[in-house]
């Protein structure tokens, strides 16, 4: 068996010793004002390349201050697509940095269409795309992270082009199971004819869409986005998901806690990444003795404080 | 009562004297070659760059050939996408001759995510984003889009962002309730203890969500996606979401006609968007007398067949 996505982000995990994942959502109100004192300063660029530029600035000081503690990265794409092509300009080299601090990626961008469309987003963001005409034809990768959030709602002709795509270059997906959001339940928790809830049988599909896709660290493919504030849910579908990974958000400021979080795990500590955005990147506003100007020394802090709560519950 | 969206649209569709939508999907490989190596001649420049010119090309034929006839145009964002921050730029260069061609435009992206990040896509495609330090702050539309297509599995509070930003700026959102595609059902068909499927539980959802903000035309700014190649399904949701406007995928290239989108109308003949794709874009692959050197003549023909086709029905 060769080493897919999940094999990797194992790999990762015990060489830096923690499922931490840090959720890079530069809310642009946040970013520290010396930063964008300087992107800002000249008066003749536009005002969106100069946003760009302050955010991935701000990226580089985190991604530096922590790429050799946690295995993986997410960044948030909603907070770059904000600032148009030149915030997409800034999401790709996010990724490129990133990549180039010996960091995993994880594009959070939940994207879903129907079968010939989805192709197209799964090519953009894991697999490699044919440009040109003639002579001129070169194959050069797009966004190039290495795992993508898929929203599930189309069905599996909307999931299957980003498992072929994942496989086809060790990449991964992770399909929304159980969100961490407080209106998640509207449709995830109603109630089906056999007494199953949605969540459920959603987490059965997830979990036979990557039944031939697993790798020698017992994980497939195709993993799952539960939320740390559901745990009695994530409980439940960590036993029906064997052999799924689960991408975790709502530690930290959404309000879970490592309690929350414990059942996401396997019995031998394996099976779940935690990912914390707000309470990493911004934690220089809620942590005594730092301020903005030292953002990245907040955040790798913040990452060391997260592993030993982390490391309380195991 | 002032105008919303869904006035503006019914305005538009009695403007054109037809609900069809011209999706604005441009795969790659069907481009035209005289347009690829028209912007891949330059050989200094970068590929992905001369892929989003020819696309943006493509799309200002198409543009020029259907402004006077159709009311609305749809670009697929995956297809743009692919081409990372250029193609970002040729969507929305595209968004924006559109306009200036007086055609309303639906961005369909299918976004979604928990609040906070929904808020950021809203911004991003329906509002106005303020950015700066200081002095040099402004506020900037970013895609400027019309209206956006949303994906509901995270429940309402995924959603109202949308709403909150589609009222403010007079703009709409179309939210997926039953797809087009062929697995659809997989999740869209499941049967509630109630006996009722969920799109009939999603459609209910959404005509509420969009209770508040019904304009003159009966219609509200919140609309739904509901695919040609279900015509019962639709039949039900028509009943079941009076004040809620369809866009209506699937006709064409999928396998819907006039007959199959006939119950996705109220009985005055209001009430949906038909959109076709590749049935007008690419046109002249199929029909007869037309090469690819005059594709916007093709797509032109194709959009009064199917005006026609659609007629035959009412």
């Amino acid at each position: 068996m060769s080493k897919n996505f999940t094999d990797k982000l194992m790999d990762a995990i015990k060489l830096k010793g923690t499922p931490i994942c840090v959720g890079l959502d530069p809310n642009f109100d946040k970013i520290p004002k010396f930063i964008k004192a300087k992107s800002f300063g000249n008066k003749e660029k536009n005002p969106m390349t100069c946003a760009a530029e302050a955010i991935l600035e701000f990226n580089k000081g985190i991604i530096d201050a922590v790429a050799d503690i946690v295995p993986v990265v997410k960044p948030q794409i909603a907070y770059y697509e904000i600032f148009g092509h030149e915030g997409i300009w800034c999401y790709e080299e996010t990724l490129k940095y990133a990549k180039s601090k010996g960091l995993l990626t994880i594009a959070d961008a939940k994207r879903n269409d129907i079968g010939s469309t989805a192709e197209a987003y799964a090519q953009a963001f894991l697999g490699e795309i044919q440009v040109g005409e003639g002579e001129s034809e070169v194959i050069v990768p797009s966004f190039d992270a290495d795992a993508l959030t898929v929203n599930p709602y189309l069905g599996w002709d909307g999931i299957k082009p980003f498992v072929d795509e994942a496989r086809k270059y060790e990449k991964g997906i992770f399909v929304l199971v159980k969100t961490s959001n407080p209106s998640s339940g509207d449709l995830q928790d109603l109630v089906m004819q056999d007494g199953s809830p949605i969540y459920e049988i959603m987490g059965g599909m997830v979990d036979s869409w990557g039944a031939n896709d697993v790798g020698e660290s017992g994980y497939s493919l195709v993993g799952a986005v539960v939320g740390a504030t559901y745990p009695e849910q994530a409980k439940k579908l960590r036993h029906l998901m064997p052999n799924t990974i689960f991408l975790v958000p709502g530690y930290g400021a959404q309000g879970g806690g490592a309690a929350e979080v414990r059942p996401c795990f396997n019995d031998d500590g394996t099976g779940a990444i935690v990912n914390n955005s707000r309470g990493i990147i911004f934690a220089y506003e809620k942590m005594d003795g730092f301020s903005e100007n030292d953002y990245e020394k907040a955040a790798r802090e913040a990452v060391i404080a997260m592993k030993k709560d982390l490391g309380s519950v195991f």
